[in-house]
């Protein structure tokens, strides 16, 4: 440890009682782990502050000693966002969770960063509320680190990414001050909007320490469904005809290639194919109201009886009970692990315009196709918001460590047809450390200009370095 | 005019035809217009670009030259934004009013920013789409004046501000840059979103050129109804009830006091009283659903039933046919042009925490009434949203003359409360000239830090200088 380092954590220390400040080694370690184990980064210490006063004090005390900071919420990030590169500070919101306020009228609430995200959803759904931003790991994800990566998940196609929940913010700034615009107001065009840009920032402009959330009125009714389509472009065309039939309660519009549910089967004992015969493409749609009566399920059904006569989907399954949704979107929501049966997996978390899905497809299918014959895609996703989870698994008869050997390849085919269809590299996971380079190299001017602003509010560049820009020389 | 104005003069003059750069002063008089004639600038000349390529070479132009610029749209603000100071030159984007692209898939349009937002919401209805930002005056407000100042009106409650339909943006940067981000996409975090920066900052740093917006489906089924109420309490009551039982089919909830009716039936002859007997307060409800049916009406009539029998409204009538809903509004969107029958008005566009509506009245109408006795309050708006029209007709007896002479101690009292309760002092026009002391009076370390950005961004302060923040010394 530099002398420096032994200074910061001398003065951290006058400000942290014993569980706020660990610095033991394996105490650090449950902070070091990230879930694919990609990042192998060392920290100082770790920092557990118990209100923002407290935060401020050693975001204060890191830039005196001119220590970096690295801001943590639940540790599910998939791209190293959360983990520190070379003896920063990781600062850990895990003990600022609680609920503020909750407003009935205004259908809103105040919660700490810390809080993690089926916590909130929980709250809302007591107050016969929704907090409509969902994700598979929502038992551990925070409410802080879906703010700092915008986090998406399945219900965007509705109510947008959690940028579009966010009412009011508190941050401390890389000076320690806190900004504090926690108000929930609606209209709000008093100069800039300054929350927009720590919201997707990743930690790197600032920590957040509470939001002002809205909440939406909680369903009555809803229905799910399973369809099967032999193309993407019959997927198109049958949400295309969901939105224009359905409008404002379709929810969510999903996904799935055979090969995405042949490895669930395989992993789950209790799953079973929802139809008889094999089909090459799955949806999930699932439509809701707040308004209570029994008129949603038959215009669901009415819309899918003109969709299967018009050749838009080849069938369809209406889940008749709790459970059988459930079993639909657990076959969904079960390709990430069930996908390891498949051996190594090449992972995109890209976006593309809609209707560009099917031809970026197929262009980059054939290329990857040319350059790893046999390669397998298992590209599922979010159809309804253009959001793909572009991932690979080796071919049969190629080795994993082969495989991965091409993965610098692939990568570029992948993202060379995102740039050219104006498609993002990172469409719901962030940048962090996975693909800082790769934004650099395909978005030098937008960089630039983010470096700008990061300069303008942390010139020092102590908040989360090496995350999303590359670190300063 | 200074060397310097006739040197950057003659460079511009290079790069523009004739109409597209006007400068005698006959030509220069209606940019110089603005709707309630306070604000008296002179500017330079105009330029009128009539492509993103021409604008980029104005703006390099303007930055050699050091000469300020002011884009303009329709010139419907309010605050002063569009309006030159001390010899500026005007933009005016009036011929960038292209369609670029309408995709049905995505339900999203391209448009350039001249294009009037009445004509947005006239192409996106002729698709079976509708654009939810309504104003009064969309005929002649365009889409870039409309994001420059993140625009509200009356369907926020459903479907937000401006902001919220903005997927993509295209905007001329200070120093002649283009940035260009036009792409449909739901989902991207590769990076900071810079856009979020340009929508609302009232052109202060760069000018909007193009937008990709989203849009909604078109309503098939709505119902408009005109409530009676004695209390502010009472109407939130309702709303709450709304928002719980009706759920996202909730598109709007004005209210308006009895003064305001009052002036609206002198001002307007058609007009007439929905009741037969005088009410304090009367609320506006829209709701509306994209789904086929007749479902709607009869779930209303049942909240309403409701709220009659629990006494949180005192009466209600339902507009039985189109012309019978555009009549209740016309008497909500009549009331600023027949406030002037009640002579002088002192204007405030604020919003406050919807739960606080009525505490916040109360105090700051008593502090006024203690004021200047007999002032008569003619608060409307936005009741679901918490964006009162905060205005004050003189007292009958004082001279407006006299009246006005108590502007500012009016102000201080309004926006001392709006202060203390968390509210905002520019909820939907935006600051321009005519809040810009105020808010740095409120928000000063807020204005130190959009300083920062401002200074990251716009370094030689040349875009359009004194409007949100002070001049730069």
């Amino acid at each position: 440890m530099s002398d420096r380092g032994r200074d910061a954590l001398a003065a951290l220390g006058r400000l942290l009682d014993g569980p706020g400040l660990l610095h033991e080694p394996e105490d650090l370690a449950p902070y070091l782990n990230e879930p694919r184990g990609r990042f192998h980064g060392r920290a100082l210490a770790v920092a557990r502050p118990e209100s923002t006063e407290q935060l401020a004090a050693i975001v204060r005390c890191c830039s005196e000693h001119e220590l970096a900071m690295v801001p943590q919420g639940g540790r599910t990030g998939l791209v190293g966002g959360a983990s520190p590169i070379n003896g920063e500070l990781i600062i850990s919101l895990e003990r600022m969770r609680r609920l503020r306020s909750i407003d009935p009228i205004d259908t809103s609430l105040v919660v700490e960063a810390g809080m993690p995200l089926a916590r909130v959803r929980q709250i809302a759904a007591e107050h016969g509320l929704r907090y409509p931003v969902s994700l598979a790991s929502e038992g551990t994800a925070t409410i802080g680190g879906t703010l700092a990566t915008n986090a998406g998940g399945n219900l965007t196609i509705r109510y947008g990414n959690t940028r579009a929940q966010v009412l009011g913010l508190e941050a401390v700034l890389p000076d320690g001050r806190v900004f504090s615009e926690l108000s929930p107001l609606r209209k709000d065009n008093s100069g800039y909007d300054l929350k927009q840009l720590l919201i997707g920032s990743e930690g790197t402009l600032g920590i957040i320490t509470a939001a002002c959330l809205r909440l939406a009125p909680a369903p009555r009714q809803g229905v799910t469904a399973m369809l099967a389509t032999h193309s993407l472009d019959q997927g198109l065309a049958l949400l295309r005809q969901l939105r224009a039939e359905l409008g404002e309660t379709l929810s969510a519009c999903e996904f799935m290639p055979r090969l995405a549910l042949d490895f669930v089967l395989a992993d789950q004992p209790r799953a079973r194919d929802p139809f008889d015969r094999v089909h090459p493409w799955y949806l999930v749609v699932q439509v809701e109201s707040a308004l209570a009566g029994d008129w949603l399920k038959p215009a669901l059904l009415n819309v899918l009886e003109s969709a299967l006569q018009g050749g838009r989907i080849d069938d369809a399954v209406l889940a008749e009970s709790e459970q059988a949704a459930l079993d639909f979107w657990a076959l969904r929501e079960g390709i990430s692990r069930a996908q390891a049966r498949g051996g190594v997996s090449l992972k995109h978390d890209i976006s593309v315009p809609v209707p560009r899905i099917p031809d970026f497809m197929q262009a980059v299918l054939s290329e990857l196709e040319r350059a790893v014959p046999g390669i397998r895609p298992c590209v599922f996703g979010h159809l309804g918001d253009g959001n793909l989870h572009f991932n690979l698994s080796q071919p049969e008869g190629l080795s994993g460590e082969d495989f991965r050997a091409r993965e610098a390849d692939c990568n570029r085919i992948v993202f060379d047809q995102v740039h050219a269809v104006g498609g993002s590299i990172a469409a719901e996971h962030g940048v962090g450390q996975l693909r800082r380079e790769e934004l650099a190299r395909g978005q030098a001017r937008k960089l630039e200009l983010m470096a700008r602003v990061k300069s303008a509010l942390d010139p020092a560049g102590l908040m989360n370095p090496g995350k999303l820009m590359p670190v300063r020389p």
